[in-house]
């Protein structure tokens, strides 16, 4: 895979559906941070200490190339344009704060982009592997080879007391973040959604939107994910958020299964006209998008719909995204009117596809 | 045609479109109040002197039936159910009044539906001619022809001074009522439609909605008419209605231009988007799908939509309403729960039938 490929392909690997619980779980995430011991950490560093985080970094190159059948890409962020870095948060692929500065910045990729690596982030490295369903054992014993190699070339900031030194203290000791990607529709169609991120709150987790901290769960969509690492082994963490997250997916099955018994004919009409709307608007925002791509989804997964396959939803997700809309426009400025319109005609193609309705 | 025609056929013959400006004028009425000399009006009439009249007009069927090549059907409103007595008001084949005390009260139909008679409705005798399209004098004409065969049986009460008698003084003099009903969707969208129906008020014309006095503008369509008739001849009430009508079809072509010119993108979306409620929505009230339906024929109108043919609008018009679905259904009640399942499913049904779209 290429740059090229990376920015234009709309589903990376680990989006493509699929994996255990893979109607609700769209993905699991394991990020680590790390730091070289002798450099500040990013805020602190110089350009020039910057630099030679970046330098280090791309030396790992030629090891994880050899590690398995993948490639892996290194890039500089300086040398992509504002639309093709946003395109990548888009896909999840970077933050959007390291998409925001992009001097002394960098990103190793497998082709597959279930591995990305983010260089001078708010740490030195932040390795990020990431796996469809509900798999976040995987996803950490990638991360943990992968991690590794890293430590065969670098010499990591880490004590014995603290674990891994990290630029934020709520990331020290593992500096492992785990997260999951799920989509409750039934948990916010049926109210109880508050409930659930009171729960999993107490419980020590995370629930934010779908592209991190601040945003808003558009397309209800939340990522849950572990606050704290300190005190914690990355076997405890994982365990953890694994076992909230299934309670949590039961939870929507619970609620998906009422809303079928209870109203399902209510249910039926609103996710056809969800349906409706995407298959025949000249124009719609993302939000809007984001919303009805929703239902839709809930559609396909209860068997409600039957003519779209649910990998469709993932698809329309990042291509519907305003970045990625403009890259395929081959625009880099797109006015909210000409986009909309856009992002409907694209909308309408995609669901053009699928079998004739009754 | 029998009664069983009558009532199942969604389409008179004057509703199927075609006629003069027929795109905007869904059809054009002309009604005839007329009343027996000797006997009182209907509201001061009793049973033996209402009997009276309909038996005398029984008679005139083998005149009517021997005038032209089409049947008159005779209909004695008691021997219809409720149901069928108010899928006739859907029809706009009777009066909601007409239908709502069947005691001695009777119809002729002619097998078209063109020509109706009410019989013991507010008056003993009420003649309405309707035409598809703009064509009120093509409506009097016929009407008159069906008044010339009533007079040679019945003698009609009528005064030099005042012309024909009237339950209601607004009838006096010709007892002619000429009403368009026309589909004005771009003055609604465009907040003109007060200014105009203040306008037609002041040359002396009423506005009403679907189902006449009293009914709301439901679907963009309004009944259009003179309200009085003593001091005037036929030809200045049909004339002036008709010219006004010719205006107020010019200022919604105006409308739709407007439209095309300044927001053909929204205009776009807004009718495609109703077109795809009804083509998937699993529930949909009969208002709401008036409102559809009225967006998707302007939709048809301005070349936007081309999925289905105009005509299946004035269809689903009829089809959608309540009592005519639970005729359709075979029920005498339905709860509105199934009703509005019933009324989708057949909308989808009916749009299915169109090309594949874009």
């Amino acid at each position: 895979m290429s740059l090229e490929n990376l920015l234009d392909q709309p589903l990376n690997s680990w989006m493509a559906g699929g994996g255990e619980e893979g109607d609700i779980v769209l993905s699991s995430r394991i990020r680590l941070a790390r730091n070289m011991e002798s450099t500040p950490f990013p805020n602190r560093a110089n350009q020039l200490q910057l630099r030679s985080v970046v330098d280090e970094s791309r030396l790992t190159l030629n090891r994880l190339n050899s590690m398995d059948n993948h490639k892996y890409l290194f890039i500089e962020l300086e040398k992509l344009t504002p639309l093709e870095r946003n395109v990548l948060v888009e896909k999840h692929i970077i933050s959007p704060n390291h998409a925001q500065e992009p001097e002394q910045r960098a990103l190793i990729a497998r082709d597959d982009a279930t591995v990305i690596i983010m260089i001078n982030e708010e740490d030195h490295l932040r390795i990020q592997c990431m796996m469809p369903g509900l798999n976040l054992l995987a996803a950490a014993e990638l991360a943990s080879q992968i991690d590794d190699i890293l430590e065969e070339r670098c010499t990591l900031a880490f004590t014995e007391q603290m674990g891994y030194l990290t630029s934020c203290p709520t990331n020290l000791g593992t500096g492992l973040r785990a997260s999951v990607m799920v989509h409750l529709p039934a948990l916010v169609l049926t109210r109880q959604i508050s409930r659930i991120v009171g729960a999993a709150t107490q419980l020590g987790l995370a629930v934010r939107g779908l592209y991190g901290e601040g945003t808003e769960a558009v397309g209800n969509i939340f990522q849950i994910s572990n606050q704290l690492t300190l005190g914690y082994s990355e076997q405890e963490i994982i365990a953890n958020l694994s076992s909230v997250v299934k309670q949590v997916v039961d939870q929507e099955r619970a609620a998906r299964t009422a809303l079928m018994t209870d109203s399902k004919d209510a249910l039926s009409d609103r996710v056809w006209r969800a349906f409706g709307v995407l298959r025949y608007a000249r124009s719609i925002s993302g939000q809007e998008a984001l919303s009805m791509l929703s239902e839709v989804r809930l559609g396909i997964d209860l068997k409600i719909i039957d003519e779209v396959p649910g990998v469709v939803f993932n698809e329309l997700l990042v291509i519907t995204r305003p970045n990625y809309l403009q890259k395929m426009a081959g625009r880099e400025e797109l006015e909210p009117g000409p986009r909309d319109r856009l992002r409907a005609q694209i909308i309408r193609e995609k669901l053009k596809g699928g079998k004739s309705s009754c």
